[in-house]
């Protein structure tokens, strides 16, 4: 399997451990959102200043209002977080040339 | 680190030591974006019937019509493909239930 494929498979099954939870399998509850966050993202989290960051991730990811996050709007959350990390990466590689 | 980091890790690392062959480092030009793709993505180009095929993403992908892709415009590839991969999952585990 190459990096790039690992990558996805990664993102998947993890949305997927969470999602299954409470048996629904397919979609994440809030509680399950507010875990997946805290357990996978802990370095994020502790970067918050805001202690309802989170409610308000899930306000903003949750686009058609059913008080759940599927897939396509878990993905949203990704490439935010994958483009933020991205700036940093290409920020230290210009110091580093320097 | 955690299975989510690791994921987003491995999305930026790929994109761009494939972005760095030409010394540009931040964007793929056509030529990397197709050796990605072939090294990368072998299973999903395999899959493939049109010899066309990577020729006609760089076309969709490339929103800004700068001949090249750049780090948002690859998320976009990867949410597509990630989502693909999603709906087998659910089925397959659809099946497995059965």
């Amino acid at each position: 399997m190459t990096d790039l494929e690992k990558s996805m498979e990664l993102l998947l099954t993890t949305f997927h451990r969470y999602a299954e939870e409470d048996g629904d399998g397919q979609m994440l509850s809030k509680k399950e959102f507010k875990k997946l966050v805290e357990k996978e993202l802990p370095t994020f989290l502790k970067a918050q200043k805001d202690p309802k960051v989170v409610d308000k991730i899930i306000k903003d990811l949750d686009e058609n209002k059913d008080q759940k996050i599927d897939f396509q709007e878990f993905l949203v959350l990704i490439n935010g977080l994958s483009m933020a990390c991205e700036r940093c990466y290409v920020l230290q590689q210009k110091k580093c040339k320097k």
